[in-house]
């Protein structure tokens, strides 16, 4: 059997910074799982975040109106994308857990891990008309945000100014992660270290060891599988009516209750995560 | 009077696409309302993505360990951030109305424009521990996301594959607008050009251009003041014990209910549109 392997797509300017200490405890502890693991330090390697003509090498198939979807997903069918995006997708490709590792920046993610998923993730290669969602072509994978922030837990409380941190995410978890098939691990998430006591971000590294040891036995977040919507241009992609029924007939909930899922009742901490609720 | 100037920060490769055309269309609107109106095209001034060392002048106070917020706020006071961020916060300090015209990527802006929010939004300049949301530096600005879609709407419906597009759009709209305080207006959607015909084209093209008219007297959409929040490390920036009391009390609602709104009753448009609700 092939060694397994796992990616870590790391942006953050400093090697002495919290964030590398959270790549080189993963890097360690998957390692000592047995994990061939790859590190993608997208500062240090200067990865190019703007999705330009450079990405595709020989002719255009239209110069003078460039649309970079189209002609990146027929470059990808030829073998013609850039060397940088080709071998961050072999990277992929051969990767069984996909890590995260960066500071939020502005209720998401840094402009050059952006860069990543935009460049990276093309069309023909991370997904198709008829492979998304729970059907996506990385169905088998696993892949997690692991992050720092700014602000203390509190503002990102469903009561904070912030909102909910799980409705920040939705883009990324759901928008990027969940719609490629990716199976969503919960997310990682380490509260304003910057400010904390040094004894603390000890006891995030710990915690974060710890999860790392356990991590392939987690059962993934919960989304809305494709069976629920009508996957037809005449259906929309929207709910199928006796699921949408269903849902209309409970009490409570969101517009996007089908997707965000609703808080468990206190003390029930028997359901499966949902990508609304549980983290660690 | 100083004559009105309007900024318009555009994220696309080709001048020959729909959203250049919204763009021209923006310039020629607001000129003939008699604003000044500077463009920003990023690909074309190959504006820079990644937050670097680059967008400091002259020494770090911490060249061990460089921590891009610290760095570069204090760059901002000494008047040591690089041309090109300075350039761009000019821009923005002159401007009264802002408008981000872009196709949507992965849920979000393309890389390029996710970087000048990254660096263009420095600590000091864009915000400080005191002047956040409804006390935001630019509470007398007022910006709108205008960008076209590669999913048809029904997809990004609330009962769509991709959830509601208002809380894709959060993080945007509430995490980087609303919080440098700005008014945000309703975000300007154009679903899936590629795909319809030239004639729903030209309509979009003179839809915009009719909001383009009426645009500065628009109600911005509402998000929840800041008065709802104890703003102190102790009250953690949570809602106000009696706020809280009175949404707990009410049947319906969501974990975000303070910020997202809840859905209007059928035939009820007298409200003013919220962040969860309206958009043109």
């Amino acid at each position: 059997m092939a060694q397994k392997a796992a990616l870590i797509v790391f942006a953050h300017q400093s090697p002495a910074s919290f964030n590398a200490a959270l790549r080189d405890a993963a890097v360690q502890e998957l390692s000592g799982q047995g994990f061939r693991v790859t590190v993608s330090d997208l500062y240090a390697m200067n990865f190019r975040a703007s999705a330009t003509q450079d990405d595709i090498i020989g002719d255009l198939k239209n110069p003078d109106h460039f649309q970079y979807g189209d002609e990146t997903m027929r470059a990808w069918t030829e073998g013609r994308l850039s060397d940088d995006i080709t071998a961050e997708q072999r990277k992929l490709e051969e990767a069984q857990l996909i890590i995260f590792q960066f500071p939020l920046y502005w209720f998401s993610v840094p402009a050059v891990l952006k860069g990543w998923f935009d460049r990276v993730l093309t069309q023909g290669f991370a997904f198709s008309l008829q492979k998304i969602y729970s059907k996506g072509v990385f169905k088998d994978k696993k892949a997690l945000l692991s992050f720092t922030t700014g602000a203390p837990e509190s503002m990102f409380q469903p009561d904070g100014i912030d909102g909910d941190i799980n409705v920040t995410l939705w883009p990324l978890q759901n928008g990027i992660l969940n719609f490629c098939g990716f199976q969503v691990l919960a997310p990682q998430i380490f509260w304003d270290p910057v400010h904390c006591p040094a004894a603390v971000r000890a006891q995030m590294l710990e915690g974060w060891r710890a999860r790392l040891g356990g991590l392939l036995m987690e059962k993934p977040l919960t989304f809305a599988p494709c069976e629920l919507f009508d996957l037809s241009f005449q259906g929309g992609f929207r709910l199928r009516p006796e699921v949408k029924e269903e849902q209309e007939a409970q009490p409570f909930g969101l517009s996007t209750g089908h997707h965000l899922g609703k808080p468990l009742p206190p003390g029930d901490q028997t359901r499966a995560p949902s990508a609304g609720g549980n983290r660690k």
